[in-house]
């Protein structure tokens, strides 16, 4: 048994994080041995606490500490309005911008035939009971520009079509970005939805 | 308190590891929440071991989990070389490339005026001991090229100057590297050592 195997190992384990890979990997593990009080113990410190503590809002599906998150609680945001995002990380992009005050519903994924995920692998469903249950007024697909992405909001409209207003996110021009270095399919609908100024 | 003031932490820490930044700690974060049993809990239970078990190797510096490290110990290196490298990192990087068969001393930085690193901060001091003590006939400088690197070199040169063989690693292009996308220093020292073939 070589003497650094838990080393390794840990190395590995790091290396296999999204966003990572071997090289900063041993960077951040060097660095986390080398401040091994102020920085690996309190990391893996807090690892255990939210590996115990951690949990899917049983409402919304985002990531918190309780039973039904604090943004399916949180009384100042409108009732009515529901946006449905592939994952956790999209409702904290959402989040982060600071411009929704509604609720939101996280499906898990999006549907793939190629992957074998279906309806029932999703929060569909539960969605569908949602906006019934919650009285619902409009659900706002954020959901990516993909095929997997589009091909389940096209399910998702076909489903709830008629009962409630229907929207998605515009398509166009991010700000600040530069037209030389968009993809034709971004201009060719930033064209297709020009507004008048 | 936020309900999620946890993983908040968490993805905090993470972020300020080397290599990752808050976009890619959150995308780890959730990934290891995805994944609590398999990976969140491992992870967090192997950091544990590393905090517990990880040490300097007395005599080189290398990281390991014994008093002396496996590269000191192992009775097939040549005793008589003696590699000086910067840092673990550079260690490692060293014994990747599977081409040195002798032993190691970590410095455990460079010196620095500006950050007031003098040969007292680093291992300078304990490498002339085994200099004399462990009959090193040949110094190897790995040291970075930078500025530092080469003020350290020189201190170190100056120290054992005349006591051992003192040798640095070549510099020139590297293996697959195309000359167009060289720094121009790199381009001259290449030049200047150039060799008949």
């Amino acid at each position: 048994m070589s003497s650094t195997r838990d080393i390794d190992s840990l190395i590995d384990m790091m290396a296999r994080l999204p966003g990572l890979g071997p090289r900063s990997a041993r960077r951040a593990v060097l660095h986390l041995i080398a401040k091994r009080e102020m920085k690996l113990m309190p990391l893996a410190d807090m690892m255990q606490t939210v590996a115990a503590t951690a949990r899917e809002c049983a409402r919304c599906g985002n990531i918190g500490t309780l039973e039904i998150c604090d943004i399916c609680t949180a009384p100042k945001r409108a009732n009515g309005m529901l946006c449905v995002v592939e994952s956790v990380s999209d409702l904290w992009a959402m989040e982060r911008s600071s411009s929704y005050k509604g609720r939101y519903h996280v499906l898990g994924g999006t549907l793939s035939a190629l992957d074998q995920i279906g309806p029932e692998q999703l929060r569909i469903p539960a969605m569908i009971r949602r906006i019934e249950e919650e009285g619902i007024e409009e659900v706002i697909l954020a959901l990516a520009a993909t095929i997997d992405g589009q091909t389940t909001a096209h399910y998702i409209a076909d489903q709830i079509e008629g009962r409630v207003r229907l929207t998605s996110l515009a398509q166009g021009v991010p700000i600040g970005g530069e037209l030389d270095y968009l993809d034709d399919g971004t201009i060719s609908a930033a064209l297709s939805a020009r507004k008048d100024i």
